[in-house]
C-alpha cells in the first residue's frame, strides 16, 4: 500500500507519500497510450459493500440516492478504497440512475433488490421525462468531484461516468434489472421511433453531464454499457455503437480533450467498432475475452482496460494469481489499465484485493 | 403448414404428404455439408408452454419429471410442434436434468420457478452420487424415441439431446440457475480437482446417455452448453472445450457415424475451437453472433446452425421479417440450419412462428 492507512475523519482526504507537484499519473499516461512496465490498477466498484468502511457509512443515509447526493458520503466513500488499496485512479461514488432520477423519473433502490423505477410504458411516459436534468438536482455530484480534486494524491487520477444510453435506457423500460433486459429490446424491436426518441434523450443529457463532470474535475470518463452483450449484432449497432459515438462526439464538441472510456460489456466480437471512434482512449474488456483477440480486434493505440474474473478475486489463492498473471502477459505489450472485467462483488474478501494489488505491483 | 392439422389422439403419429419411401431429409443433408437454397428449419424449445396444445396435457402429469418420464406424453410433446408448422426436425420433449436425476440427485421443477436440486457441496454429497445412470430411470426416454421413430413423416428428421457437463454442472452445483453460475464458476476456481471429477462423471454418463439415444432412433443429437459464455477464456478451455471433445469422442467410439451438433453459448470468440472437433456436425450460434463473422471463424465445412433472436419472434411484424432476412441473407453461402439463437419464449405468440416458418419457406 502506497498511501496512508490510518483512517482520517470523513471528507479529509487521503495522504500521499508524494508530493503533487512531482507526482505523475500512471493511469493517464496509459490513456495517452504510453505502455507501462507495471499497469495502473484501480477496479470496477472499488468502492462499496464489500468494505466493512462502507458499510459503516452507508448505514448513515436513509437511501441509496441520498447517500450519492451528499458529498460528505460520496467523497468518503470514493476516498475508502484509495486509502486502503492505493489505486491508480479513484472513480466517483455515484450511480448510472442518477440520469433518469434528474430526468423525473421515479427512481428507489431496495435493499438487495436493485433499482426500482417507474417504468416507461410508452409515448405518455417518456413525454413526461424532463428535456434537461434537473442540474439542482445533480449539483451535489459535481461539489463531490469538486471536493475530490483537492483530496486525493497527486498520482491518483479522478474518474468521473455515466451509463450509456441503451444500458440506462434498459432500466427505464423495464423499471428494474431483468432477465436478459428483455422487457428494452422487445420495446425497440416494437416501437423503434419511440425508444430512438429515449436514447436521443439521453444521449444528450449524458453528454452535458459528461461535460460538466470533466469541468467539475473528473480528468477521465468511463461509459458503462453492462448490458451491450445483449443487443443482437444489427440491434447492437443501432442502440450501443451509433449513440456511444454520438455521446463521444458530443463531450469532446465542448471538451476536445476529454479522455473517454468506453465499456461495452458482452460485445465480444464486435470491439473492433469502438476503436476508431474518435476521442475514445481505452476500452474496457469483460471477462470473456481473451487478451490476444483483443489486441488482434483493437491494434492501437487506442488502450485496453481490464479484465480480471471477479469471482477469481472471490476465490482467492491459486486461482487468483493464475487470472491475475493470466492478465499482465496477456496485455504485457498494450498500454494497459489493470482491471477486473466487472465489478467487485459484495462477498469479495478485502484481503483477495490486498493480495491482488501487490502481485500487480511486484511486476 | 406442410402437415395435417387435425389434431390426432396422443400418442398418434403426423400424416406426412410425402411417402417416406420418397423422403429425404433436408436436415440431415445440411449436417452432411449440403448447402440448400432453403434452409430446413426447426426451433430450440419448438415445444412447449408457447403452445397451448402443449399446456393442454402438461396439467395430466402432477410433475414436469414425470411429465417428461412419461412416453405417451413425452411423444405427444415432441410432436405438436411438427403438426403445427411442418418444422424439419422434430426433438425428443425431455430435459437436461435427467441425467442429475439418474444419478441420484435429487431434482424438481417448481411451477413459473424453474429447477430446484439438492446442491453439490463438497466431496461427500459427490460421493454420493452413482457411478453411472440408472437406466431404468431413462427406460422412459429411450422407449419416447423408438415410438416417434414410426410416428414422424418420413422427411423430418429426429434429433435427441443432453446438457454439456459444464451446464449440467452449474445446475449440480448452485442447485438451480444462478445469476451468472457465479455458484459452480466459484466451486470450479476453489476445488479445482473435485469439479474435474464431477465433470469427468458427466462426460461418461451423457456420452452412454447420447449413445443410448442414437440406438434408440435419434439420428442427430445437440449438446447444449447454454452457459458455456459465462467462463473466462482460460476456464472456458478447461471446463466446456475438453469435456464436449471427450464427450463427442466417446459417442463416436461407439457410433462412428454419429452426428453431432454442439451449441456453446455465449461462446462469441471461441467458436473456432468447435471446428475442428472430429465429429461435429454442425455449431449452433446464439445471437450474439453476426453470420459474417460466424462465418469467418467457421470456414467450414461444418455446418452453421442459428441464430435469430427468440425477442425477434416475440416481437414479430417488421422486426421479426427483418431478423429473418437477416439470418437467412447471412447463412446463405453455407450449409445452414436455421434456428433461433436461443429457445423460444413461453410469451412467444404462436402466429409469429407461423409467419417465420412461412418466410423461411417462401425462399
Amino acid at each position: 500500500m502506497r498511501h496512508s492507512m490510518s483512517k482520517p475523519e470523513e471528507g479529509a482526504g487521503v495522504s500521499s507519500t508524494q508530493p503533487a507537484s512531482r507526482a505523475r499519473k500512471p493511469f493517464l499516461a496509459a490513456l495517452a497510450g504510453e505502455r507501462q512496465a507495471r499497469p495502473p490498477i484501480w477496479l470496477m466498484r472499488q468502492a462499496g459493500r464489500y468494505l466493512p468502511e462502507y458499510r459503516e457509512i452507508r448505514c448513515r443515509a436513509a437511501t441509496f440516492l441520498e447517500f450519492c447526493y451528499t458529498p460528505a458520503f460520496a467523497v468518503e466513500a470514493t476516498l475508502q478504497p484509495i486509502r486502503r488499496f492505493g489505486f491508480d485512479a479513484a472513480i466517483l461514488f455515484s450511480d448510472i440512475l442518477v440520469i433518469p432520477d434528474a430526468l423525473g423519473q421515479t427512481v428507489a433502490f431496495e435493499t438487495g433488490e436493485g433499482p426500482r423505477l417507474e417504468p416507461i410504458a410508452d409515448a405518455g411516459s417518456l413525454g413526461r421525462l424532463a428535456e434537461e436534468p434537473d442540474w439542482n438536482r445533480l449539483a451535489p455530484v459535481f461539489e463531490t468531484l469538486d471536493r475530490l480534486k483537492s483530496a486525493l494524491p497527486g498520482d491518483v487520477a479522478l474518474i468521473g461516468f455515466c451509463g450509456a444510453p441503451w444500458t440506462v435506457a434498459s432500466y427505464m423500460i423495464a423499471g428494474r434489472g431483468a432477465p436478459e433486459q428483455a422487457p428494452a429490446r422487445l420495446f425497440a424491436y416494437r416501437q423503434p421511433k419511440l425508444f430512438a426518441a429515449l436514447i436521443e434523450r439521453l444521449v444528450d443529457a449524458s453528454a452535458a453531464y459528461l461535460v460538466r463532470q470533466l469541468a467539475a474535475g473528473a480528468e477521465a470518463v468511463q461509459i458503462f454499457d453492462s448490458w451491450a452483450g445483449l443487443l443482437p449484432p444489427s440491434e447492437f449497432e443501432r442502440w450501443c455503437v451509433a449513440p456511444i459515438a454520438d455521446l463521444v462526439a458530443k463531450v469532446r464538441a465542448k471538451r476536445p480533450d476529454a479522455r473517454i472510456i468506453a465499456f461495452p460489456r458482452g460485445a465480444a466480437t464486435q470491439l473492433g467498432k469502438f476503436e476508431h471512434m474518435p476521442g475514445v482512449a481505452a476500452i474496457g474488456l469483460d471477462t470473456s475475452i481473451e487478451p490476444r483477440a483483443a489486441i488482434e480486434a483493437l491494434p492501437g493505440p487506442v488502450a485496453l482496460q481490464g479484465n480480471l474474473d471477479p469471482l477469481a478475486l472471490v476465490a482467492g489463492d491459486a486461482a487468483l494469481d493464475r487470472g491475475v498473471d493470466r492478465v499482465l502477459e496477456g496485455f504485457g505489450t498494450r498500454a494497459h489499465i489493470f482491471n477486473l472485467g466487472h465489478g467487485v462483488l459484495p462477498e469479495t474478501p478485502v484481503e483477495h484485493v490486498e493480495r491482488l494489488v501487490a502481485r500487480v505491483r511486484e511486476r
